[in-house]
């Protein structure tokens, strides 16, 4: 079957998180924290994403957006890394910082390629004003911003992939999730989308990344360039 | 205050419905109503939009798309017409008319104007494959796509507006509704956000279209272009 849409995590996939928010929190915590280990402070908070998330996709709270959760969790990571007297104003640029992430060297040219033959769209864990800004930051260009805002949930959860086929409205098969994650690839799967993996071996730095699919999909690629290729564009 | 983003009523106030469905129309139904008057079965058809709505708004029925509300509409303006034996495929087609409208002339210069310093996107009862495939074909870029598929109901309901103002974070007079049609604006009003009147006379063809706002808005102005001024774009 034709592949018409594609729908793209973007934590990890699209975007470098790591480097980005090793970078903001580096220069944002030089006064409070000066031989800060920013990677490793980039990886613990990005550790309580998957937590704080559940406490929605549970039924236990109504959606709140991602910056509410980060917010929520930074806290506990300061606290973890010794660092005290971090003003409310710079705790907020620090949640911007998921705001300022570079995407992938690739990505920008792969998804202009991409676009010109499908419809696009972020099917990410972040809201609508944070994939806007990602993709202003680095020149991406969507039909539509999908995922946790459009759904109010939080990916595995059942309406992300669903919710995502049906707004453009081709067949389930039809619409390609692309990811570097094989969790949400097979979630995808479980819901008849096509499914994508890119290998993405850098995304926890040291800690490495995925560097092929752990479950069967229907592309494999090292990355968005190479899929492009496959799918002809 | 300052306008951080834009949203857009659509259909009259971005696109020419009445022309182009006209057009289409005219094609579609040569075979069947060589004499039709393409231009008053545009404004019946348009004509059923509303109350078709309203069985949304009510909460008489869950929320389907435009497409769903124009085909269900599409017998009776036929039958209206006095245009029989339409097959079914002609008949999806004729709702497919309505992916297929072209800007009015100013649009796709101004949109690029005001992107240059506004977040973007429509606040429109379409859903978001038809909002893709009329920026698509008009290419225009918007940083999301609000409205009726993203809030699962339709205006003048609350949520459209609420969730207009949410999804790009700003305060509600930060966001700028902008539309051709006095009672957009009084219902974003009454939500808190700037609204802007854009002069259509032309929307309905010789029915005429709204000229100056019949309500007190922030903005008013002949067309996209003249608001592009007003904000200093």
């Amino acid at each position: 079957m034709t592949v018409r849409a594609l729908v793209f995590d973007v934590f990890g996939t699209l975007v470098d998180w790591r480097s980005g928010v090793a970078r903001e929190a580096a220069r944002l915590l030089a006064p409070y924290a000066p031989s800060l280990d920013a990677g490793a402070f980039a990886d613990a908070w990005r550790g309580r994403y998957g937590p704080s998330m559940e406490t929605v996709r549970s039924g236990a709270r109504p959606f709140v957006d991602l910056d509410t959760l980060q917010a929520e969790s930074l806290p506990e990571v300061l606290t973890r890394f010794g660092i005290a007297g971090v003003p409310d104003a710079v705790r907020r640029e620090l949640v911007q910082a998921w705001h300022r992430l570079d995407t992938w060297p690739e990505v920008p040219d792969s998804l202009r390629r991409l676009r010109a033959r499908h419809l696009l769209a972020p099917n990410s864990n972040g809201h609508v004003r944070l994939m806007a800004d990602l993709a202003r930051r680095n020149g991406l260009v969507f039909d539509a911003i999908l995922g946790a805002g459009y759904s109010r949930d939080y990916k595995p959860k059942p309406a992300l992939y669903r919710d995502a086929v049906a707004a453009f409205g081709f067949a389930p098969a039809e619409t390609l999730m692309v990811a570097a994650h094989s969790d949400d690839l097979a979630a995808a799967a479980s819901h008849g989308l096509s499914t994508a993996h890119i290998a993405r071996p850098r995304e926890h730095g040291p800690g490495g990344g995925e560097t092929a699919p752990k479950v069967p999909v229907t592309y494999a690629a090292q990355d968005l360039a190479e899929l492009a290729d496959q799918l002809g564009c």
